[in-house]
């Protein structure tokens, strides 16, 4: 019997050609495939890994009890995650134990902002793993607007758009480069933060970043407010100084 | 004849294995290949993607004139910087107006802290452009660290080594995670930064991230303070709660 072990596999930001190499190999060679997904759709990292799985490779789909019907600060919400996670690594578990290699598929990168982790610190102590990078959904987000987003000696902060508004404003105004993530039903606060910091005006507004109707615009001329829970907003350091 | 065009390619941290399938096709596909190397040296970005060049692609090798030898904060030193982009780009767009498409391959992500930037500054407006996203060199190091770095609604920070210890100590303070880039011989001054934030007992320092002989370590077990300046500090968020 062969040794089990756990592998985290980025697979990019939602272009299948942004997934790298060894994302290809480590799937074509994994004996399981694990992923997460809302109960009931399909997982994104699936769709984006699909032409890669074997056929006959087993797959293990790993459905979030709860996503946004609780409120995530509540007990119940992280209580039920918690249980969730459990059980997510106690399956990934079992099939390390008889030997077999798990590659759990993320999109973007494994280890930055993405539920893989859960598992990661779960496991990583009893068992063999390696973790492959990814593409993030941030760098998906600035490539495809064409926007250079940080250099040289600039300051670069991932901000969540949950923060308070005065927060916000000081943290964007202490930092050259920011992405201010999970945007959703926050925007017309991020954009109050963004004006009071004077970063409005190069602010850019980018929905579903690396799909094919991915929408870009300053976040200045876009007139209302509405948003999903993944847009994000660039605010690039580059306008500064040549 | 054909359109010309300007390809910024990301290769990823320097694990051949970690570039894209969209990197590969592209460099495949493009008539000229450029990319950044210090004088004598052969581009890092060249080797990652060395499998991946048409025998008889046209290459444009762009030798930086200075690197570490002037002060970055001298007058010189820009002066001499500004010129070589300039000269760098009128190469490419001499290229591009004969009809050619030409990637510009460069290490991690192009518009990441990147050289290219100055590049695709200087020429994106005059001719149709496009970005492939790279994995990060932050990515491979903590990816190779097995080191989740930031979840949820953390704050999470990109800092240079060359700030003011009070500042770096101030922003380690009021993140969740950060990773510090261009150690270099700034170590003691960051290893202090941390401790008064009281970051140091989770700092992992990393050296040559996604190479073979890659070195990591906790900060704090790490004897001294002599570092190359590609070194960085990875600060985990995620030790503070589950």
């Amino acid at each position: 019997m062969s040794a089990g072990k756990l592998i985290g596999v980025g697979v990019g930001p939602g272009d299948p050609e942004l997934i790298t190499l060894k994302a290809v190999r480590t799937i074509a060679e994994a004996d399981v495939v694990a992923h997460f997904a809302k109960a009931g759709k399909v997982s994104h990292a699936r769709t984006i890994a699909a032409a890669h799985l074997r056929p006959e490779v087993v797959e293990l789909p790993l459905a979030y009890p709860v996503t946004t019907e609780l409120p995530s600060c509540s007990t119940a919400y992280r209580d039920a995650l918690r249980d969730f996670y459990d059980q997510a690594a106690a399956a990934i578990a079992a099939h390390i134990e008889a030997g077999r290699v798990v590659a759990v598929i993320c999109e973007g990168d494994p280890l930055f902002y993405g539920s893989y982790m859960h598992v990661h610190t779960r496991l990583a102590r009893r068992f063999s793993s390696e973790i492959v990078a990814g593409v993030t959904g941030m760098s998906g987000c600035w490539s495809a607007a064409g926007t250079p987003i940080a250099q040289g000696d600039d300051v670069f902060a991932v901000l969540p758009a949950t923060l308070p508004e005065d927060e916000l404003a000081r943290r964007l105004s202490g930092s050259d480069a920011a992405v201010v993530m999970k945007v959703g039903r926050h925007l017309a606060k991020v954009r109050r933060a963004l004006a009071t910091s004077g970063r409005l005006p190069r602010a850019i507004y980018v929905e579903r970043g690396t799909m094919a109707d991915a929408k870009m615009i300053p976040l200045a001329a876009r007139a209302d407010d509405d948003a999903p829970y993944f847009a994000i907003v660039l605010v690039p350091g580059w306008e500064e100084r040549r």
